[in-house]
């Protein structure tokens, strides 16, 4: 292991301020690195108790060697004190959640911090004012939030680095509700040493990475950001949501996290100079990295749609349009075998409309015709589950025909109960799966953007 | 009773072409009939079968007298017919869920239907090609979609009528998983008889409609519409979705419910000058709808923050700018009242920052002191549930001080699982809730421009 990996992968990790009362920060991260399924060695750091949740305490954690990870809990003032405890047991990594220093103005101890962390420079450090880490595939999880408060994501392919601790929290957790896959959540707080440039620098070689999310409040080092953005969009797509855009924003932001929140129309034009994707609101975050992270590149920008309810795809057609996009006409042969298979009131022109009497293998077939087509790019499902003929298979059909990876598909399915579980199973199959054609059409271009910058757009 | 009210609260109704078989749409209506709690009496008419779930039918409807409503659900052919039988028997309002009519091309049923429908004038006709009502308080339920499949609203302030029964039905499953309140809905499909013009009348008039939302997709009568919507915004807002605004989105709308749909810019400037309030997506008409339905009107701009997460106040007072609004600033007694309760962290300039140790108590006292204050117009709480001091009654203490409507207050509270059974409980009370700053913003815009329409506004 080197650099920023004894965050992700350590074996030992040590919770320094452990405390056996139920509320307190140092107890509820043990828990949850428990409960996390953390199969290393997990100690905690108390000089005070003797055990914590079954597990032996140390004193201090001088008493531990090759310590890769330790987690630091305690009250700001004595923060610098720790730090250098752990640079004498040369410690590889270190979280400092603790809050309470430039973010609240208090530099005396933020400078003392800063003059503990130059005396181990070999010891990286993330925060402090930060949670920290969330690795479900190595169950490393230093959130300091009950899992029955704060859902934890299933293992996937998104990667997200995130300034604030409640932003980035929260939406892991309504990612969870939406069974969205994460693999590497970052809360890099007031980034005294590890930075947002380092961690994209980190994700891009990371291989189970395949899209880079970032929500940033600061521009700190604005240009070291971008070009490093830059580099890195050419590899593996960054979303990024950046907070503190307005003035009222900004002054916001000044004093959350300590940063200089850089202004707004300079800001959007670097993201794009730099081909970061630029989100406007968590949703679209989330939308834009689960498409460019689970679809392949396309050709062009011809959408097919496909849907059982009219009046969805009249909104989706209009979304799609106001988007750039075009709307695709299926070759005339496949136009003819569709025609076989659907009911008579169906539209056959640029929407392929099969009623409320629509069948799964209805879909099945109009999306082999659809993925075979020369004069279609991109293919939207619109799905409405209420139509009684339409059995439970529709999902797994579309898993199977989305794992073909020949052309994007993704899913509009609005509603309630019933359908919510019916796109969580396509979701952790990685189908995109979108409430509203809004939100569809704005991510298909995205993820058009995406691919003319990467030079897969033939036309 | 005279008009409309026989769609809303007849005692007798009767289904046209009821079955005993489980999938047949004349056998959903039955159920769902039943299910929503009709206390009328309820008669199935099948000229073939004796009795169907336990009730009596009978061969026709010349059969039953005084007929507030009948449900048709037979072939387009042989609606011409029915109707003729409804109109003998002196039905007084009629529903044809029944499709295959103009809106595929089927112009000879159409002059058939029509011809038929001439000749009973009294006889009120929703349809065809419609979901028909629900209006859950009389137990009026003719979706003719399982409950299994389709969630059902509870009982609201918002009246909902949809020219599209597939937008219509999915955004009631929706807004059930979400426990938004609707009071009436109506699927009027292709309107040969009861029109959007002439709904919006009636439920202008309704006392339990606060809000009326459409989504509509053409304009055959659009001056008439806007004229009515003008007069009618004075009393009840109307917010109001089009589909169809782009020129693909229109060749879909097209054939869709045979209506032509108008061009966008001259209808999005109509609506404007008409004061019904425009929503861009299915989620603003029902953002909007919420705020202004249960919301009281503003005085002006100026909103006051108040969060337990910096980072969101951060999006949050972006968006407010964005969208026109102000920030307010306490009144200066006030904020010295409020920093002897808030904690040394929190951040006390135009956003109220009670940090992750806010209580439950501070979040009472700061939106006590925003409510009288006099530089501030609407209350934006933004409530983040995991921080560990927050206990459960911070929803109900929420609920008890908007029931003052003293001033607008609305939620903000992001993320999963946990959060959302909270937001339920609130939106049970009627206090808007919003997952994300965004959409939070663009609805307390859309209550100030209607504020300052009804001349509330005075500042």
């Amino acid at each position: 292991m080197k650099g920023l990996d004894y965050f992700f992968f350590p074996k030992k990790v040590a919770v320094i301020g452990a405390s056996e009362k139920a509320n307190k920060i140092g107890n509820v991260i043990m828990k949850n690195m428990i409960k996390a399924g953390f199969k290393g060695k997990l100690i905690p750091v108390n000089p005070k108790t003797k055990k914590i949740l079954g597990k032996k305490c140390v004193k201090t954690v001088k008493e531990i060697n090759n310590l890769d990870l330790a987690v630091i809990a305690v009250p700001a003032k004595i923060v610098p004190k720790i730090i250098r405890e752990c640079g004498q047991a040369k410690t590889k990594a270190v979280i400092i959640v603790s809050a309470g220093f430039n973010e609240v103005g208090n530099m005396t101890v933020t400078k003392e911090l800063f003059k503990a962390m130059q005396e181990f420079p070999d010891m990286r450090v993330l925060g402090p004012n930060c949670l920290g880490i969330l690795h479900v595939k190595k169950g490393i999880d230093t959130l300091f939030l009950p899992y029955e408060r704060l859902g934890r994501t299933p293992h996937g392919r998104i990667s997200f680095a995130s300034q604030s601790g409640a932003v980035g929290s929260t939406l892991i957790d309504w990612a969870s509700m939406k069974s969205y896959g994460i693999n590497k959540f970052i809360s890099f707080g007031n980034a005294l040493d590890v930075n947002v440039t380092e961690l994209l620098e980190y994700l891009n070689k990371d291989k189970e990475t395949k899209v880079i999310c970032l929500y940033i409040e600061g521009l700190e080092e604005g240009r070291k950001l971008l070009k490093t953005g830059k580099k890195v969009s050419k590899n593996t797509p960054i979303v990024v949501l950046k907070g503190g855009v307005t003035e009222a924003g900004k002054t916001a932001a000044v004093s959350h996290t300590g940063s200089i929140a850089g202004e707004a129309r300079v800001v959007k034009a670097a993201f794009k100079q730099s081909h970061m994707v630029e989100a406007k609101s968590f949703e679209q975050l989330f939308n834009f990295a689960r498409v460019l992270s689970n679809e392949p590149l396309t050709k062009g920008k011809k959408v097919q749609i496909i849907t059982d309810g009219g009046g969805y795809a009249v909104l989706a057609a209009d979304a799609l349009i106001e988007n750039g996009l075009e709307l695709a006409l299926m070759e005339k042969k496949n136009l003819n075998s569709l025609k076989k298979i659907v009911p008579v009131f169906a539209e056959l022109k640029n929407v392929i409309d099969l009623t409320g009497d629509a069948t799964t293998e209805m879909y099945k077939k109009a999306t082999e015709l659809a993925l075979k087509d020369k004069n279609i790019d991109m293919i939207l499902l619109i799905v409405l589950f209420p139509p009684p003929l339409l059995d439970k298979n529709i999902v797994y059909e579309i898993i199977k025909l989305h794992k073909k990876q020949i052309k994007p598909i993704i899913v509009v399915s609005a509603s309630g109960n019933y359908t919510e579980s019916q796109k969580k199973i396509m979701e952790k199959q990685f189908v995109p799966t979108f409430t509203f054609p809004k939100d569809a059409a704005e991510s298909l271009k995205a993820l058009y953007d995406y691919s003319l910058f990467r030079g897969k757009v033939k036309r």
